[in-house]
């Protein structure tokens, strides 16, 4: 935990890199992988399974049983959480359908853009302690929605070959349209190759590890698509004289938990919240049943002093947070000055674990700044916009001399001539 | 020029095969350039004018002198051209600027999106015989509109030292903020890792030869993101019974000229127009003041003769044109039908030129099949949509349950804690 009080800007700069992140050379066990699956197919899966899982899988596919039987080994409690999420999620997704707006920019000239679905998504979950069913909401559900036709999911098996069933369950409800037993950069290279079983895919989702990351950008070189690129999780709390001490812990501690690399920024422009959600920041940690990787993260973090709250929105700007939480008063007239960040959190009762998993926003967020430069996932990304125009005969001869003065001036006189040859042509008619 | 007639359904994939992008091993030359940027700044942009496009270039920066000069340059007609179609892209793209809208998912749970310009945006607009200051347009236009601070343009000098003056003319309308006389992956360089003269930006936009597509593409390990990936310019004519011969083999030589390796494809339903627009082809071709390069495109282009219309639209959506125009009667009733393509052309009179210069839609669009997955260049491109929420104490108590559900099942405590805090905390104040 690195306490900075009252800082100069021209030291920002120094609390706002992330930890440079090991980009291990990958490439070559990564492409030894994809050719792999693209020799063997499944047979190539099967024997990843094995190997990194431990997992004996005859088949890769999930049965329906299987599907059915999950649903009945989910508490009812936790089938209506995800159901009630799954509420939210499809109403906020919902309002970004937009509607067809046809613009006549001259006369007799009209362009429009039109959603058209990604025919084909594939959602990776990731593996391990926590069944992230969570991202399977928040993936699967703007899928459905954009219109996708297959919407695949891979995640990996257990050790006795079984997917977690909150997982199984989530995916049925929100229209997952196969689900395969296969982790890690193999399942990536199987969405972006096809095997038997998995059909090819023309966009991947999802979160992973340092293997499934680079093998998402490696499956680029294949003309697939990706939601974006990846980094630890962030969140930058800023707290003024009202904000609750243990609200701010709490919402630092959710994010410290993701993991070691996590990355915590609390900025207060009041000394005694600070100082008190330095302290309670510390009491919660040791009340957290694991709270080990916390603790690792609260290494990384910076808990920093600044004089006003334009000095707190500044910084956050430069530093781009994927969740931005702004404890203090009257915040929703400061959102004019938010810059640069993935998803903001507004007031004492908007803590980062609702847009987690239950208020309708998407929790698929751009990190290590990429805040700056990239929006987290939202229906768009499950759509292409495809623009069109239709040009009456009238319409062509208003915008005629226009298009041939440009063609000509690039030197480009076919382009010209798509344009005289209709004119001359429709007044040879007459 | 491949003619085929009525091929059967399972052969459709061999015509809908690009031509494999030769991908030269780039990257080592690549990282020597963006080293030598890196190293020596302004200097190493001014040796490689020196060296790579044979010019002296003291000062790389553009200046006002240069800019006003450039306007007397230019004559009337251009002028106005240039400013009709800025109306038309600006009108446009203006109604892609989305209102805002709060959606109260569940009681007191209030999310939307909004806005907010990528702060520092870069512009290629590579050298050449044609000046591309229709691509000026149709990238500073939308920068300026989403309200982007930085919008800086790199493009090389001729021998002289000079740009061509309706790039200047073009980007001065289009509030560009600074022009710089660099070219190639070093213009690339500057723009990502920023020089003396140029400063850094967060996306970089823009066509170019082999090696900008490389430094685009190594440019993303420096965390700046890119518009596309690249590839040959495409368009596919679909004509029926009442299409123009004439007017169809205008709009595929308008796509051939571009170069050696654009592509063409033209289907048809009728018999007489498929062989008329075969001969008006060459007719239109031998009459071109530069020939050669179209003449090149046309050797790899298929002429398709199909049963029906919905044949001729299934083709399109396995092939996903840049362009497709549709010469055939009711073209609009088709529309729905339409999943994959950049960008659509309506009737006999929406030429792909109008869409290239004027209309006011994008003409930066996704090629070589991308546009299963990619949209082309809009508004959107030069914003991160960043999500907001606001939940009341009474939207957390309706929402509480939920999420503490959901965070318990994927054993994530200190998120669950987030909110059982609070409740806890506001509870005890009664």
């Amino acid at each position: 935990m690195n306490v900075i009080q009252y800082p100069q800007k021209n030291e920002w700069s120094k609390f706002i890199k992330r930890p440079a992140i090991k980009k291990e050379k990958l490439t070559e066990i990564i492409a030894g992988i994809f050719s792999q699956v693209e020799k063997n197919g499944d047979q190539a899966l099967i024997n990843f399974n094995k190997k990194f899982d431990g997992a004996e899988t005859k088949n890769i596919k999930v049965s329906e049983e299987e599907i059915t039987y999950a649903e009945e080994q989910i508490r009812n409690d936790l089938k209506s959480a995800i159901q009630e999420a799954k509420e939210n999620i499809t109403k906020f997704h919902a309002s970004q359908i937009p509607g067809v707006e046809k613009i006549e920019t001259t006369e007799g000239v009209f362009c429009w853009r039109e959603n058209r679905p990604i025919d084909k998504v594939g959602i990776y979950i990731p593996g391990g302690t926590a069944p992230l069913f969570s991202t399977v909401l928040m993936l699967a559900i703007p899928a459905q929605l954009a219109g996708c036709k297959e919407i695949i999911l891979c995640t990996p098996p257990d050790t006795q070959g079984n997917i977690h069933p909150a997982i199984l369950f989530t995916a049925k409800l929100c229209g997952v349209t196969e689900i395969f037993k296969v982790g890690g950069a193999q399942a990536v290279a199987a969405m972006a190759l096809g095997t038997e079983s998995i059909p090819n895919v023309y966009k991947i989702f999802g979160p992973g590890n340092q293997y499934v990351v680079a093998a998402k950008e490696f499956a680029q070189n294949y003309n697939v698509a990706i939601d974006m690129p990846a980094g630890p999780s962030e969140v930058l709390v800023i707290a003024d004289e009202q904000a609750i001490p243990e609200f701010c812990a709490a919402d630092l501690l959710s994010q410290a938990e993701h993991g070691s690399d996590s990355q915590v920024v609390f900025l207060s422009t009041d000394e005694k919240i600070f100082n008190e959600t330095i302290r309670e920041t510390e009491n919660q940690l040791a009340a957290l049943p694991r709270n080990e990787l916390a603790k690792e993260a609260l290494k990384n973090s910076h808990f920093i002093l600044l004089n006003t709250i334009d000095d707190t929105l500044a910084f956050s700007n430069l530093y781009a947070p994927e969740h931005l939480i702004l404890a203090i008063k009257d915040s929703e007239n400061f959102i004019a000055k938010i810059q640069n960040a993935g998803s903001v959190f507004l007031g004492n009762f908007s803590c980062e674990s609702a847009g987690d998993y239950a208020s309708g926003t998407n929790h698929t967020l751009p990190t290590n700044g990429f805040a700056k430069n990239y929006s987290g996932v939202s229906l768009d990304s499950f759509v292409k916009k495809i623009t069109f125009q239709n040009l009456s005969e009238e319409g062509l001869r208003n915008l005629g001399k226009t298009i041939e003065t440009m063609a000509e001036a690039e030197g480009l006189f076919a382009h010209r001539n798509a344009v005289s040859i209709r004119l001359k042509i429709e007044n040879e008619k007459f």
